[in-house]
């Protein structure tokens, strides 16, 4: 999987409430079976493993071989990644209005030293 | 929309590369129109504004009532809320790991105190 068919699937599975509770879950808890995951949730197991299914193909768990409950684990890569892209955007987009804000304050620098006209002048005068 | 409804639709508007590279363009050049976001993109203009509806809709996009043109400007509040989600459920994980290598020290510390069995000791002075 290239970059951007990452993300796009780290996004997507990320797109479901269910599926973020139960990455939520493991975070705070750690590992668990797919039993232990079902248990909050009024969903089938069948429904809670097609949701594992997603997060597996995009990375975000994995599930171990060594036990017969085959507990899930988180892996927290297409966290980092998702966050990274994010921040980058938003701090592109940061940096552009603080030029913007720079050049405006430039713009009005400059036009104060600019000579105001006689007309202007004897009308404050008045 | 709640919070978690509003991740669902910022989570899924961000799964698709072209709905991506219009809020990078529009974080590092500034506003733009539909025309000027639709010309590095070899898709038609009805899937552009399609792309532009669901970016609107997850809060990424506003569109000015201004000028004909209705340039599209990014807001960035939603890219905030899906760092802060992410950073959020990794640094939970991080700190259960911590408190899990605490606690290995621990008992590691504490089976070192522990006086060795006779037989243990008598092996390694044979």
């Amino acid at each position: 999987m290239n970059t951007a068919t990452q993300l796009d699937a780290a996004f997507a599975a990320l797109a479901d409430p269910t599926r973020r509770a139960i990455l939520e879950r493991l975070a705070t808890q750690g590992d668990a079976s797919v039993l232990e995951l079902a248990e909050p949730f009024d969903i089938s197991l069948p429904a809670i493993s097609k949701h594992l299914k997603v997060l597996e193909r995009a990375g975000f768990v994995s599930r171990s071989r060594r036990a017969q409950s085959r507990p899930c684990q988180l892996r927290a890569e297409p966290l980092t990644q998702i966050s990274r892209w994010a921040d980058h955007t938003r701090q592109a987009w940061e940096a552009r209005i603080d030029r913007l804000d720079a050049y405006v304050q430039k713009l009005q620098a400059q036009s104060a030293l600019i000579p105001r006209n006689d007309k202007e002048i004897s009308n404050e005068q008045d």
